[in-house]
């Protein structure tokens, strides 16, 4: 049951929120944080980023006349206060579980959420877009993109404001510095923004002067186009600073304090008038109001259930169980680097989630978290490779996406030694289709020169990397997924694994299971459940690599099976099944196969087991897919 | 046989060059440019942008030990004059043709070719991979990206540069201004370039000083680290001018003029003794030294063969041809606009390539050349469709890998309306691996919600165009390739295309060819040359969409023939065969299913017809083929 509050209780949509008197503003800011502070202590979800957004949301949708007006909310992890002032609160204790409220913001859930905001970097772009279509639509809406300082370091977002100040157009850009992404913010850009933040002067002196100057009259709404002759001469008044920002014609504003709920309504009511592109600069607080948070942002990205009063977070790692897959990569890349001088490892912002931080700590200068920057860490990599040495580059596999070009063109042409890491591969739960890492192996596996395989299990994972770390095998792909293994005991000696070969875990007679990646302990499970009889007609094996195929393991299966399921976390269209089903074509061995994969269709958000079962990859699922090609064969 | 030169006749090597005197280069540098329009005019390649670099070229060459120290060229047009001096002068004859001199740099070819580099923007990525490289292995070697001012508008550059502020190097990057990529470059960074160029006043007193200070000793080699203070100190006297990259922490130098040749070589040894990463900012001329093409340098990008006398180039559409699908796009597309007024042109960079510039020219408020950047061009059309707008976002095949999580996450998920229109999908010819549209059909069949298609003929693509901006269609892709079309007569009248469907050109009773685009062509050239008792026996379908398939058609194939042949021009990995095959396991028909299409290696350059007879894509290809399966059925 939710606690009574004194405004945030009566809010139901924005126009409730409009009815507030400024003033009052602070007490509901205080009452959104509590609400989140309270939801996400037993609902977990992405903490620090929307505490920082507080004042923020309550001032947008204050000042502007959402949903005409269209906020673009770069990264969904910020949107919670968003949400709840839009009508969601009620529905808020639901949010991330499966058929609850989405993880981000999404058109299809509110006519608030104006855009699919998973990944990084792109609010800049659309938001460009609508506005553009506004003006050729001859509509006035406004359109404010809010972009953090991290994200801000994609390319696309570069991209985004290169093209924004030349095309005619009234977007504001909404800067919301923290100095924080998921990690530590890195790059030029940080200090460049370190420095606008200390060297403020100019910025405040013009703003001063430009208020000072309409309340005089000099400067009324009618009058717009002088403001920028007031500013340029104003400019060079003040010795002619120049700004990145403005030298792209953006008109720059700021940096202003982030909380200040009044400051900002002030602030945005006076840019909802003026015209041309404009970015403001504002400065928040990531976690703010949560003193835990406020210590150690990037724990608290996501920290999972917590006590809201002692701030003690659930231990996500009970003493005997096996660990994440991500330790396993982390502490495994860290004893390769001792052995192997030339490995070097390169992460686009993802050190904690990858456990790349591991190596960073025990060795800073052979780890380089170089931003929100997949296309530059892929790049990098290739440039480092091509001198010598071994980069591990790990990206979320659906954030590798954004790499698709720097791998084809970068690293895999010249067939250069670059392992690329692909964390989060297959289903990867709460955060939904944007995250899924669905697409990998489909559209890595057309790519020539490319080793891709996937672990069964720990071990695996670590015999990979190891052998992906010796001599010349060119670019190496190791996709492994979300998540917590399966073996207490994970830390084998290292075993080289013969690139392009499978592994047969037991043979059958009429049905071969050809599993990739952890999903084959899955199918063992399901396996197990048979029938005696139906036991000794079912063959498992471990495809292992996706390119090259084992030809060996798959020509014997050709010939002693009467029919094939491939079983694998990713989509079946164009995924490994289908390889093996090329293969299958290609010498001639005429058995069904049967891919069982992700289906057509982005999947929606929930646990992952969950989400396995729709898509049959359960082991009941498994079971009975398997006994009806028992039945059949 | 070549003519003699002066100097150049005796350059085989960078060291030769070392041998002659500073005060002789600028004769080097005509002869260069000479040899360049001499070997140009008959063997037709990249023009204008060699041309603007030769200068730049023998200076680097002079000042730096390569091949110890590395260049990396920013797209390879400009490396002719590279080329010629690295020993491959006599060989220049073969540029670009089949087994002769490759299109762009390549480290197969050369040990002074660094990188791979086809595609705009990487170069800065690169060069910091290989001096973090150099660094770590203790070598003291020099790297220099050499980038446009266009390729410096892509995301990637951005993400390099944020990077190269952060890691410790001692990057020299040279800022290639000419104003011009393709088409003129476009957005906020070119106005800042410009900026640049004309308040340059604070840079030339800066570096005259430094100089002044070196001469007097007060900076000599090993006090390096107080130029930083004396630079400091300078910026604070000549009243703080903020520049983009110096708030990077990347030293700016110039602008200077990138024609002259000794106050270069100047410049850059100097540079050369500096630590720390630094940008040298240079103007030049694309097309310098050849008048018309100075005029023009957009035509002269790539001129084909001309007369170098007159500057009159070859027809390159004889009267009574056949149009190339490009012209058909760009007028099918602005007849398309005239009717429909939500439709829009999106293009990265590519006007002129690809005819949007006759929309643009028509109707300019219609159009957006967003610059070199391929993803915000997706992104920034996601963003206008969801507004209600119908972006036609047309992107090369291969360019279009820079684009594929745009096209996942900012169009797919949210079944965005956009028609994305990839150009020279399949073998380009001459530009080679890097140029090739080989993967599209293979990664974009994976996504959910898109609808994927590639005509047969012109009247195909006109009918997909019009069907792709009826209501509702959601993404739609359509594939076509570069080139002459075969239909003179190309102008029908619009006819809406079911969504799904394909085309059955004849039936037969054994043999199914399935084909995918203007292919399709080729495929019923060779069935034309069967005998008539072998054509009776071979069905013809032109499969039209690869997404959604036509189940129909497919079925009545699986239930009536023998074996299946599919032809694309494209993977076929994971392609369309890919997706046939699947279609035929997953209904139960167990007729055979030969893919044919691109191998999984990377396709090499010259002329189409001789790669596709290498790829057994030519019509005496197919047709030994399609015998071999009558003869096996």
């Amino acid at each position: 049951m939710e606690q009574a509050y004194k405004f945030l209780s009566n809010i139901n949509c924005p126009d409730d929120l409009k009815r507030l008197k400024v003033s009052d503003l602070p007490v509901l800011c205080g009452e959104l944080r509590d609400f989140i502070i309270d939801a996400l202590s037993c609902n977990p979800g992405h903490f620090a980023a929307s505490l920082g957004v507080v004042e923020l949301t309550v001032a947008l949708h204050y000042v502007f006349d959402t949903p005409y007006d269209r906020i673009v909310w770069d990264v969904g992890h910020q949107a919670y206060a968003h949400k709840i002032l839009t009508g969601r609160r009620e529905r808020f204790a639901t949010n991330r579980k499966f058929h609850g409220l989405k993880p981000f913001p999404s058109p299809e859930e509110s006519e608030y959420d104006t855009f699919t905001c998973g990944h990084a970097s792109n609010s800049i772009s659309v938001a460009l877009g609508m506005a553009v279509a506004a003006a050729m639509k001859h509509e006035d809406r406004q359109i404010v993109a809010v972009i953090g300082d991290g994200a801000m370091t994609g390319g696309l977002a570069f991209e985004g404001l290169n093209n924004a100040s030349s095309i005619p157009n009234n977007l504001l850009i909404v800067l919301n510095d923290n100095d924080i992404a998921i990690d530590r913010t890195v790059g030029g850009l940080k200090e460049y923004l370190i420095k606008l933040n200390t060297k403020s002067n100019y910025n405040r002196i013009r703003y001063s002067l430009w208020n000072f100057a309409k309340t005089l009259g000099v400067l009324d709404e009618k009058h717009k186009n002088k403001i920028l002759r007031f500013n340029n001469s104003l400019k060079s008044m003040l010795s002619n600073q120049q700004n990145i920002f403005e030298g792209m014609n953006i008109r720059y504003f700021g940096p202003i304090n982030g909380h200040d709920v009044e400051g900002l309504i002030r602030v945005l009511s006076e840019l909802k008038t003026l015209s041309g592109p404009k970015l403001l600069h504002i400065h928040t607080v990531k976690g703010k109001g949560y003193e835990f948070a406020e210590q150690d942002a990037t724990i608290w990205h996501a920290p999972g259930v917590f006590d809201k009063t002692t701030g003690k977070r659930k231990a996500s790692c009970p003493a005997g169980m096996p660990p994440l897959y991500q330790e396993v990569f982390g502490k495994t890349l860290l004893d390769l680097a001792y052995k192997n001088s030339r490995i070097v490892g390169v992460t686009p912002a993802m050190a904690t989630g990858c456990s790349m931080n591991i190596l960073m700590n025990a060795m800073p200068h052979r780890a380089f978290d170089v931003g929100i920057a997949e296309g530059h860490a892929v790049t990098f990599s290739g440039g480092l490779a091509k001198e010598g040495m071994l980069p591990f580059c790990n990206i979320y596999s659906s954030f590798a996406q954004r790499a698709y070009d720097n791998i084809i063109h970068d690293v895999a042409i010249s067939r250069l030694n670059v392992v690329l890491c692909l964390d989060r591969a297959g289903l990867v739960g709460e955060d939904g289709p944007t995250h899924h890492g669905a697409f990998d192996v489909a559209y890595l596996r057309c790519i020539p020169n490319l080793t891709i395989a996937s672990p069964y299990d720990e071990h695996e994972l670590r015999n990979l990397m190891y052998t992906a770390q010796l001599p010349d095998k060119g670019p190496f792909v190791i996709r492994y997924p979300r998540g917590r293994g399966s073996l207490v005991d994970w830390e084998n000696e290292y075993e080289e694994i013969r690139v392009g070969t499978g592994r047969c875990i037991k043979r059958g007679t009429d049905v071969a299971v050809v599993t990739l990646g952890p999903l084959g302990q899955v199918a063992r499970a399901a396996v197990d459940e048979l029938t005696d009889g139906e036991q000794k007609r079912v063959g498992l094996y471990d495809l292992r690599f996706v390119k090259p195929l084992d030809s060996e393991m798959l020509s014997e299966i050709g010939q002693n099976y009467r029919t094939v399921i491939t079983v694998e976390d990713g989509v079946a269209a164009g995924g490994a099944g289908s390889a093996v089903t090329e293969f299958m074509e290609d010498h001639g061995y005429d058995l069904p196969v049967h891919r069982l994969g992700l289906p057509d269709k982005f999947v929606e958000h929930g646990p992952v087991a969950k989400l396995h079962e729709i898509c049959g990859l359960d082991k009941s699922g498994l079971k009975a897919f398997i006994k009806e090609q028992l039945a059949e064969s």
